[in-house]
C-alpha cells in the first residue's frame, strides 16, 4: 500500500504494486472462471477469494462449498487449475494500469451493491475504466437496451429517451453494441449525464470497432466496464452472460426496440428474475423489431413507456430505494465532520492524491480513502487519473438536483 | 297481430300495424326520452313501457321510482309529456318500414342480451336495418374503434384486424364514423362477415355522408342500429352516449388508435365498467394518434394487442361466456323437435313468411316466431325482408365454424 507521503493514485487505480492479496486473487480468477459461473460465486463465498486463487494456482485442495458434488467439484478444480497456471496476474495488471483501468472488488466504495442480489452469479471483481465513479454513477440509473439492427424510429427513441434522462440528472447503462445500445449512450452524453457501458470483452478492445470513438467519449465522462481481463475476445454466450450486470446495474430497465429472439429480451429476462421494474416502448405492430417489446407488455407484464417521464416515475422510488441507507448522505449537512474537512480541503484544487487528501484533512489513510469512496458515491467528489477533485457546481451533489 | 293464414312478415319487421302496446309505447319513448336516460330506465322497470308511454300522451299522473326524488320527476314528467304530444308513433313506424328497419325490444329474440348490464341505462329499444341478426352478430364480436382522424397506420391496422377477424367469422361492432370506425368495417365485410353499426342519428340518415356507400353495404350484409328514432340528427352528446352501446355489445373492446381526448377512450371507460375485456394497439411513440392508446396499456391495464388472433384470445373465451347457457344451441344435433323441424320447413326455399313456415311445421305463429327467434340467434337461419330463410352452405351454423 501506500505510504502516508506519496502524492500515489487511490487504491481502485489499480497500482499493481499496490494489490492486496484479496485483489490480486480476483484478477487472476476473473481471467481463470466463466464470468457469472455459480460454481465459482460459491467456491469464493465459502472460502474467500485469497485462499481459493492459491489453492489454484499451487494445485492445492480445496473442500467443495456444502450440498456440491465431489466429482463435479474436483474437475471444474482441474479445469480452473490449468486455466490458472497459465494467468499472469502482473501483466494483467500492467495491461489494465496503462489502459487507465481500475479493478473494483465487491464491497470496496465504489462497488454498486446492487449487483449483490445477483448471488452465487455475482461478479468475481470488475474492470472498470472512465472518470465516473461507477457505483455513484448507477445510483440514478436507467437500463436502456435493444436491437443493434434497430430501425430509424427505434434509433430515434433511445437516442432521445437518453437525452432527456441525462437532462434530468439519470444516466443510462447498456451494452456497447450498434443500434439503440449506441443511440441511448450518445443521447446521454449529448445531455450532459453519464453513462455505463457493460462490456462483454476485456475494456482494451473496441467491439465493436466503430464504436471507438464512443467509448473513448464514455471513458472521458462516463464509465466502462467489463467482467473479463483486458485481452478477453467477445463471445456469443459472454453477451447474454453479460446481460444480467446491465439489468442488475439499475433499479430498472426500457427495452426500446426489440425482435422476438433479441439479445435484449435476455436482459429483460433478467431484470424479472431480479424483480427490476421491467418497461417496453411500443412501436408499430407492423414492425418485427417491436413484436419483442409488444411481447413484453402483453404477456410479460411490462410498463408501457413513451418517454423520460414515463420511466423516471416507475424507477424513481425504487432508485431511492436502492440507495444503502447508511450509505452517502444526500445533503451536504448530513456529512459527517471528517467527511465535511475531507470535502473542504479539495476545494479549489484540481485533482489531489490520497495521501495530500489525508494530510491535509488530519486523518490517516485509510480512513481518507473510506470516506474519499463514499464521497464519490454520493457525488460529491470525483476519481480521476490525478486522483480525487471536489464536483464542480455543474455537477452538483445529488440531494440538489431536479427531483424526478 | 297477424292472422294464421297470411305471409306476413314476423312480428320484428316491424309491421305499423302489427305493433302490440310494449312496442308501440317503446318506439314512442325513443322519440321522448334521451336515449341511456337512468330516470327513464327505471320508470320503464317499474311500470311497463305501455303504462309509461299512456301516461305520458294522457298528461296521467304516474308516481316516481322508489327512491328518486318527487320534484326531480315531476319536472322530468312535464318535459317528456311535452315531447312525447309531438311523436307520431304511426308516422315513425311508417318511416321505419319504407327503411326497411325494424323496432327491436328487449326480451325480443333478437335483442342482444349482453346490453342487460347496463341496466337503467339499457335502451329502450333499437331501431336495426340489415340483413343480419342483431343477436347472432354480436355473439363473436369485437369493438374495433378509434379516431376520426387516423393515421395511414391506424386505418391500415383498422382494416387488417377486421378482415384477420372476418376470415374466423368473428363480427366487428363500431361507430359509423371516417377513419377507424369506417376502416373496420370495410376490412370485415372484404373478408366476408358481419358488421355491426351503431349509430348516432336516426337509421335513415348517412352521417358522415360519405359513408352512404357503406352503409348500404352494412345493410345488405350486417346491421346497422340505433336508439334513436328515424329523422333524429346526430348531437355531440349523442356520439358519447351511443359509445356504451358498441362497448356492451361485445365482450371487448380495441382501440386502435387515438388521441388522449379522442372519443374512443369514451369508450373504453365504458368497456372498463362492463367489465369487458379493454385492449389497445401500440403505436409509434412519436405519434400523438397512439397517445391514448399507450396510457390505456400503462394506466388502465389495456391488453396489447397486436394481430387478430392475440385478439381472439383474449375475448375468445368471455364470447363463448356471454352465450346464454339455456340459449341457441351449438350443434343442428342438440335443436328440439320442434325447431328441427321448422329449419326443415326452412330447407331448399327462398325466403319464406313466418305463417307458411308454422303451417309447415304444423306449429301456432306464436311458437314459429319464437324457435325461428331463436334459430335466427344460433345461426340456422337468416332473417330479412322476405320472411326467412335456412342459412346457406358458406355460413354454417355457429357450431361447425373454425374455433377461435
Amino acid at each position: 500500500m501506500n505510504g502516508p507521503e506519496g502524492e500515489a493514485p487511490p487504491r481502485e487505480e489499480f497500482d499493481p504494486s499496490g494489490l492486496d492479496a484479496d485483489a490480486s486473487a480476483r484478477a487472476g480468477i476473473t481471467a481463470t472462471a466463466e464470468p457469472g459461473d455459480p460454481a465459482m460465486g460459491l467456491l469464493l463465498a465459502e472460502h474467500g477469494a485469497a485462499r481459493v486463487w492459491e489453492a489454484l494456482v499451487h494445485r492445492e485442495r480445496i473442500p467443495p462449498p456444502a450440498g456440491t458434488d465431489q466429482g463435479a467439484h474436483s474437475a471444474r478444480l482441474e479445469r480452473w487449475r490449468t486455466r490458472a497456471a497459465a494467468v499472469d496476474v502482473d501483466a494483467l495488471s500492467a495491461q489494465a494500469a496503462e489502459l487507465g483501468a481500475r479493478l473494483v472488488l465487491p464491497g470496496d466504495p465504489e462497488w454498486p451493491g446492487q449487483l449483490d442480489p445477483l448471488a452465487e452469479r455475482r461478479p468475481y471483481a470488475l474492470w472498470v475504466r472512465g472518470a465516473r465513479d461507477l457505483r455513484h454513477a448507477c445510483l440514478r440509473s436507467v437500463a436502456v437496451v435493444g436491437s443493434r439492427a434497430a430501425s430509424a424510429y427505434g434509433l430515434h427513441v433511445a437516442g432521445e429517451f437518453g437525452h432527456a434522462l441525462a437532462e434530468r440528472s439519470w444516466a443510462v447503462v447498456s451494452g456497447g453494441a450498434y443500434g439503440i445500445d449506441g443511440a441511448a449512450h450518445r443521447g446521454t452524453l449529448a445531455g450532459g449525464a453519464t453513462t455505463v457501458v457493460v462490456l462483454a470483452c476485456g475494456l482494451d478492445i473496441s467491439y465493436p470497432r466503430g464504436h471507438e470513438n464512443l467509448f473513448a467519449d464514455v471513458a472521458a465522462r462516463g464509465v466502462l466496464i467489463s467482467e473479463h481481463p483486458p485481452g478477453t475476445s467477445p463471445t456469443r454466450r459472454g453477451f447474454l452472460v453479460r446481460n444480467r450486470l446491465i439489468a442488475a446495474l439499475t433499479p430498472g430497465t426500457v427495452v426500446v426496440e426489440a425482435g422476438l429472439r433479441s439479445g435484449a429480451m435476455n436482459t429483460a429476462t433478467h431484470a424479472r428474475e431480479l424483480c427490476r421494474v421491467l418497461m417496453a416502448v411500443p412501436g408499430p405492430v407492423t414492425s418485427a423489431l417491436s413484436a419483442g417489446c409488444h411481447r413484453l407488455l402483453r404477456d410479460w407484464q411490462a410498463v408501457c413507456v413513451t418517454d423520460a417521464a414515463d420511466i423516471i416515475e416507475q424507477v424513481g422510488r425504487i432508485g431511492e430505494d436502492l440507495r444503502p441507507v447508511d450509505g452517502p448522505v444526500l445533503a451536504e449537512d448530513r456529512l459527517d465532520a471528517t467527511a465535511r474537512r475531507i470535502l473542504d480541503s479539495l476545494r479549489g484544487r484540481r485533482w489531489t492524491g490520497t495521501a495530500t487528501v489525508a494530510a491535509a484533512a488530519g486523518v490517516g489513510l485509510d480512513t481518507a480513502l473510506r470516506h474519499l469512496g463514499l464521497l464519490a458515491a454520493g457525488g460529491f467528489v470525483e476519481r480521476g487519473p490525478g486522483g480525487w477533485r471536489a464536483e464542480s457546481g455543474a455537477r452538483k451533489p445529488h440531494g440538489d438536483r431536479v427531483a424526478p
